[in-house]
């Protein structure tokens, strides 16, 4: 474990159970579900009135651990950069809250849970859920924290996803809000690849139509699957430099079919480890849910779902993504730009690919930490 | 079947027994093959001083049908709409050649292959081959046809990787070469997006370590892996076009995992499509030899590599070509100029990615048949 004063020490996530009976969560499926356990972190501490509070929404794959240590570990939470006493999250300022989604498999409850109703695991049982059952879930954790507005909902990829849908549903308790690195609708590119890693993990026989809990999991599949979601992640420069051609076996190839390129072993190792971490059916539920994110499909236009937003916005895109283009959120800051609603789009130059929100990034960092600052001196104004 | 004049009409596929005992094909990994079988097809007319012969070579996942109909075919050849009478490569003017390559399934000796020294299917006691291997293979059946000098080699994707090696290693034999949509080494980034199309078919049970002839073919694995290539095929904007976000139900979701949206269907569709044509261990030796190839790599560079060449150059990419990106072939545009050849780049703007070269595409036609004109004319004056 590395402290220095950066870090948000030792942290424990927290759980939440809401939605009992009989106050189920209808989702937009129109299924209902309940009761509900939210894992969460929070890091600083909320002040009296309440006005210093920011949502981080996780991505794909990520949790409620977005930062400090947890007891014992080595490694601290996946979004440690941003989040800490004096970064750009200033949990010294700021009190931050970070809670796993709605289908995921870390503590919030998913497809790995236990039905209360059955006593087994849900697997397929599970609904089907949506970006919007997501914020609804955390909303309810927001409530329960006391909050009545959030200075700020922050996130990358599908936590941009969550943000959006944030300011739109909840328009009073959104002061402002900060997109990264994601759109405002999958395009028929971003489903397909999705696709093609859930066709991966059904493909697998140990899938067994979600029913493996307890048994052999399907991790060829899930690791095909995490494969195609990494190559996504990174850019052609960034695999390039990494790896480039670099063989293993130093300037041998084996005329086989075991690895000749260290990005070969890079993929198999990232592929493996995933699957000791995630849960495969959660990989199917999460894709799913972003798949079916349409900000405009209920409202006709970009335009008209952006209408009555209140929040001011920060849009963060990456040069090198092209998994989330830029030109997508372009439009995204047009339609917020239409309604005369206050945006700052950022296009920040990296090779790192989608990854750059994940990786330490002193563009990201500075022009997150400005905006929070004058977005916190604004909301105390307003008061 | 549509017969019209720019149609070359019923063609049949040729075969070619070749490294007879005791003259076996010595590979690039030291290992040695035979007997061989390449199945071949010829188009026009070879005349008498023997220049007119144009080489075609395929990409992945072709064959020698490149134009014309089989019998009682409804479709024609991959390529037909560039090869035919008046078309670019013109058969009323040239005398065109299309074989099947090494490591194939269509009719060319390869893994699924009866090896007649134990009676039973190669599977994986098939040697790994190079694209180096592919075109000695090629070479002997030119020979046969008793062509000393190739008007034209030319060929996209795998099959531009061919071209350039006909050019470096026979640069006696080749007047001139088009490469079209490929790059002069696998990046990263192309290596990872085959390896995962290999981790797929490879982490099929159905797979049988590459011994499954006879028995239940590896199809899920195959169908996952031609998915990711589909999708690198296309461009953004293209699979936006052809299928954007519309719902294979109309205006309804299904909220389960079933296909929702129509990119879904035409994956799957040709995911499946394909299992039913083409064997999984020739994905994976293809694939392999084109992961392999690397132009500079005896040479120390890439300059060097191309000193010997002879061959004049088309050198053609697309704007939306995101798996062979044009600024690849530019490299190897510039390494040709610092040895002074001939060299003529166009990057063509379209939306269709890689698969443009084998869409019908006017100015891949245009430059093509210019281009080979005054090779011609050349080639004619040089005798």
């Amino acid at each position: 474990m590395i402290m220095d004063e950066n870090t948000c020490g030792v942290v424990e996530t927290q759980s939440l159970t809401c939605f009992n009976p009989p106050h189920e969560l209808t989702l937009k499926s129109g299924q209902t579900l309940g009761p509900l356990t939210v894992a969460y972190e929070t890091y600083g501490t909320l002040n009296t009135d309440k006005s210093n509070a920011i949502l981080i929404c996780h991505a794909l794959t990520g949790d409620a651990h977005a930062a400090g240590f947890h007891e014992g570990d080595k490694k601290p939470g996946w979004w440690d950069t941003m989040v800490g006493p004096g970064k750009a999250i200033d949990t010294e300022k700021y009190f931050v809250i970070c809670s796993n989604v709605l289908g995921g498999c870390k503590g919030t409850t998913g497809p790995a849970s236990t039905n209360p109703k059955t006593g087994k695991p849900y697997g397929l049982s599970f609904p089907v859920i949506t970006i919007k059952d997501m914020v609804q879930v955390q909303k309810t954790l927001i409530d329960y924290l006391g909050i009545p507005k959030l200075l700020n909902v922050i996130g990358g990829s599908m936590g941009g996803l969550q943000a959006m849908k944030w300011a739109v549903l909840y328009p009073e308790m959104v002061h402002s809000s900060v997109i990264i690195a994601t759109s405002y609708r999958h395009s028929a590119q971003q489903i397909a690849l999705h696709e093609v890693g859930r066709q991966a993990i059904m493909s697998d026989p140990d899938w067994a139509d979600g029913d493996y809990y307890g048994k052999t999991v399907p991790k060829r599949g899930l690791a095909v699957a995490r494969m195609i979601g990494h190559i996504t992640y990174m850019s052609e420069k960034s695999m390039d430099e990494k790896f480039g051609r670099r063989l293993i076996d130093k300037e041998k190839v084996g005329y086989d079919f075991s690895a000749d390129f260290e990005v070969q072993n890079y993929l198999k190792y990232r592929g493996d480890s995933f699957v000791e971490r995630f849960d495969a059916n959660s990989y199917l539920y999460l894709t799913k849910a972003v798949d079916y994110f349409d900000l405009p499909q209920d409202s006709g236009s970009l335009e008209k779902a952006l209408e009555g937003v209140r929040s001011k916005f920060l849009v963060i895109s990456f040069t090198s993504d092209w998994l989330y283009p830029s030109h997508q959120l372009r439009s995204f800051v047009t339609a917020l730009k239409v309604n005369d609603h206050e945006v700052t789009n950022v296009v920040i130059k990296t090779d790192y690919g989608h990854d750059a929100f994940l990786i330490k990034n002193d563009r990201q960092e500075l022009v997150v930490s400005h905006f929070l600052k004058r977005m916190q001196k604004e909301m105390n104004h307003e008061r």
